[in-house]
């Protein structure tokens, strides 16, 4: 059974560790959002891309789910004496990450490339690959102006109402070919519980949406009780106007799935939902967790026709 | 009294820290080698710099004489785990200068006023300046052909045999302005112990020579009983046919000195030289033996005419 999971960070990450306990090496790809890399320091930064592989190399710090444990913190701490910038918490171990990509990118290595390379490094035995190896950068129209993602995210900390999304680059970016060789060899696409508006949009944005259409294509909502897990996903829901729910998930992605899985606490909520939706337990905090919600997913698809 | 020291790596930071025990911060300038400058992992690092720095501010590793106190090792680790150039042993708190230092290049400021910039956030009250804000760098010519200071220095071991030395980028360095200044209005320069070929040379290469020539210059040998107290000096002098001594660093600097420092292991030897001589313990394992050793220095200047 051949898998590709469509991921943005932390909780995309979660979901393809669970794949990654039942599937093979060769049964599983990631295609990750790049729509939040930057450059940072001058240092070419991949935050979902470091955030999947972390996970799936069992390299992740648990409890923030980004970045790598039994970090450090000595770098940024004097970067922070000298005065420089300091909002974006680069650790030790992780900056090594940073470094050592910029540097083949200068090399005139790929994202692709790269990212292989370091799974190998890593351990990690299943395919991770960029939507892209073009830059495609998502940009948030707020109430006060257009903000480059992280400059949003880490470094606004949400805070700026959103109007709008776009993502530059779009026009000359191709799909990594790594990516869309594993979108047109997928028995199914998983589309992880990652921010629909700034995870997985980019990474639909890039693949031609021909070759995903036609699949078995199952989204998780990262809408729990209209929350999100982690995350301004509930937030842009709101201020785009939509109530966030597992509901207005299911429309954001009407185009593109055929199945929805919605966590139990929207049990109810699932009854309208007019797709195929499977309610279960959808919070992840530990590997169990993760392995019970692929399993259990990986079996919806089996249902779909 | 207005003193400029000349100042490569460990020994030259050794006596400047003493140095700047005696004198306020407005009577010394320390004038740095950046000959051995380099572009590495996409940074540019400033070894001399750094260890100058570092020591007058309390921050340099005692055991070492370079790089950080309290140091940690986390992302030169893992970008050896990345198979990455490990060779260079960039320590997680001197990563933040070199990287700091590199953004505020590329934002168009010059070294010196970046150093300025450090000097101040690390608490140094004595100036210290670079040579040049152009870039110049020391090729050692080998019998293994022309290699890049740090090549020779870090990766090869000092190992390939020296034939020559040439600095790159001469015709168009200018010394800083700050260093320019301070040797104009300098009672006297004194040329710590450092490797005459590689640290001071450079320095003396760039200033103007009529500009230190004719002032009360004084240089402390870095030759111990025949041998460099730290690194490649007494290597070199023998692979260029120039028996390693006390005797030949005062010939080495005839042109330019009219006072010479060599440690009491070499009395009898300091009979020899032609000028005058301060006979005393050179060796500085500690702050009373930097001290006392730029005491004794700034005393004999003053008998100097």
């Amino acid at each position: 059974m051949k898998i590709v999971a469509l991921a943005g960070g932390v909780g995309g990450a979660k979901l393809a560790h669970g794949l990654a306990q039942i599937l093979k090496p060769e049964e599983l790809t990631v295609i990750v959002n790049t729509g939040d890399d930057f450059e940072h320091l001058g240092l070419y930064i991949s935050p979902d891309l470091d955030t999947v592989c972390y996970t799936l190399a069992g390299l992740a710090n648990p409890e923030t789910g980004w970045g790598r444990v039994d970090e450090t913190w000595n770098a940024i701490a004097q970067i922070e004496r000298l005065g420089g910038p300091s909002w974006f918490r680069l650790g030790d171990r992780d900056l090594a990450t940073h470094l050592e990509r910029t540097r083949l990118l200068k090399e005139g290595y790929t994202l692709t490339e790269i990212t292989r390379a370091f799974c190998k490094a890593w351990g990690v035995r299943h395919a991770v690959v960029p939507m892209s190896d073009s830059p495609v950068r998502t940009i948030v129209e707020t109430d006060e102006g257009d903000l480059a993602f992280q400059e949003y995210f880490v470094h606004r900390h949400c805070e700026p109402r959103v109007k709008g999304f776009r993502f530059e680059g779009l026009g000359s970016a191709r799909p990594a070919t790594g990516a869309r060789e594993a979108i047109l060899s997928a028995e199914a696409i998983v589309i992880c519980p990652s921010n629909p508006w700034v995870s997985v949009d980019p990474i639909l944005a890039v693949i031609p949406i021909d070759e995903i259409q036609g699949r078995r294509v199952v989204a998780v909502s990262p809408i729990i009780g209209g929350r999100a897990v982690k995350g301004p996903a509930a937030k842009m829901f709101a201020e785009l106007g939509i109530a966030p729910s597992a509901l207005t998930v299911a429309e954001h992605y009407e185009n593109v799935v055929n199945g929805i899985v919605v966590d139990s606490v929207d049990s109810e909520l699932a009854k309208q939902i007019r797709i195929p939706t499977l309610v279960t337990n959808t919070i992840m905090k530990n590997i169990q967790d993760k392995t019970e919600l692929a399993e259990k997913i990986l079996k919806f698809i089996g249902t779909l026709s």
